[in-house]
């Protein structure tokens, strides 16, 4: 840490104040898997159902903000890693802020999802995607993994640059053997069992 | 820009959506001036009075976020822009989710601010606290301008680093002349204006 001369500031808002003008708890499902295993698909399709269920919900995604705040970072590991830290520390503001916030990032070391596990607290819950390779590589949306394999692009999940899936996440989805509108109900479960406040 | 192979990913949700949600459009209110010049303080007083009012708000503070996203970062005059640009894109991602952000940093730099102007677009209101150099000096209350004419800082903003003042903020606010309550009326008043969408 290079800031010095600097103290926190308490927010005149507390948490407990947002979530009960909610309705539900803030925190972050964070979605991790490979390129092609429909992460931001069934992102955006759970922000639109969440929503209409009157969720405060907002999505992070690795493509939006590799544009934006993460613009300056490569695929390298060290990039990703600190892709991944910022990211993390940007939906943990979103938390903070009450908001119930999904992100879509390969995410692809245990020990960067562990530190901004580590950063959330509680709120974090992981949720894996995972059709397997195969059934991503077919998908190829992109068309990333064909250059991938034609050596057109270096350092590329599940091709030539590791994925460590998670032991243990919160949620696991095979997104092959479901349709994405199972996946989201499976969710949409998840997350009203642990994030709704009821009103009793 | 580094990245590559990346395409944006539509959000499900519309902004009109959040904001019908809300009841008011979402935005920056981006807060500028020395230190001492009350940002924070004035940044948390609003906060807490925008949410009693039914907004949805939240203040990014230049304390806290050092903490975090920015942990990396020292007090260069490139560190202090990436330090901006990263804070602005934050700001930005808060305002696509239909927030109300208010943010509290020194921003010292005229291109800085006008970077995170041209990325927020017309949501985008800055606003100048400015009690004057002697005002903010006297206040102190962190030490830290003692610390810097004693030269145990450097780099400080207003004594050993400049501060480029805003020419044309959206509001001015002479905190020296104004108490705490008369500035958070006068910010109330504005946002009200600006941002709430009326029912008719």
């Amino acid at each position: 840490m290079k800031s010095s001369n600097i103290k926190a500031v308490t927010h005149g808002v507390s948490l407990q104040d947002r979530w009960q003008k909610h309705g539900h708890k803030g925190g972050v499902l964070w979605f991790t898997g490979l390129s092609g295993s429909g992460k931001s698909t069934l992102a955006m399709a759970l922000e639109s159902t969440l929503f209409a269920n009157k969720f405060e919900v907002f999505t992070l995604d690795g493509d939006n903000l590799r544009h934006g705040l993460n613009g300056n970072l490569g695929f390298s590991p060290q990039d990703r890693s600190e892709n991944i830290r910022r990211a993390g520390e940007v939906a943990s503001l979103f938390a903070q802020s009450g908001l119930l916030v999904i992100t879509a990032f390969i995410s692809p070391y245990v020990a960067d999802r562990t530190r901004v596990r580590e950063l959330v607290g509680d709120g974090f819950h992981e949720v894996h995607l995972d059709p397997g390779l195969a059934t991503c590589e077919a998908r190829d949306p992109k068309g990333l993994y064909k250059k991938a394999r034609a050596g057109e692009i270096s350092d590329f999940t599940g091709v030539s640059s590791p994925y460590e899936a998670p032991e243990r996440p919160e949620v696991r989805i095979d997104t092959a053997r479901q349709s994405i509108e199972q996946s989201v109900a499976q969710l949409v479960a998840y997350v009203e069992k642990v994030f709704r406040i009821s009103d009793i």
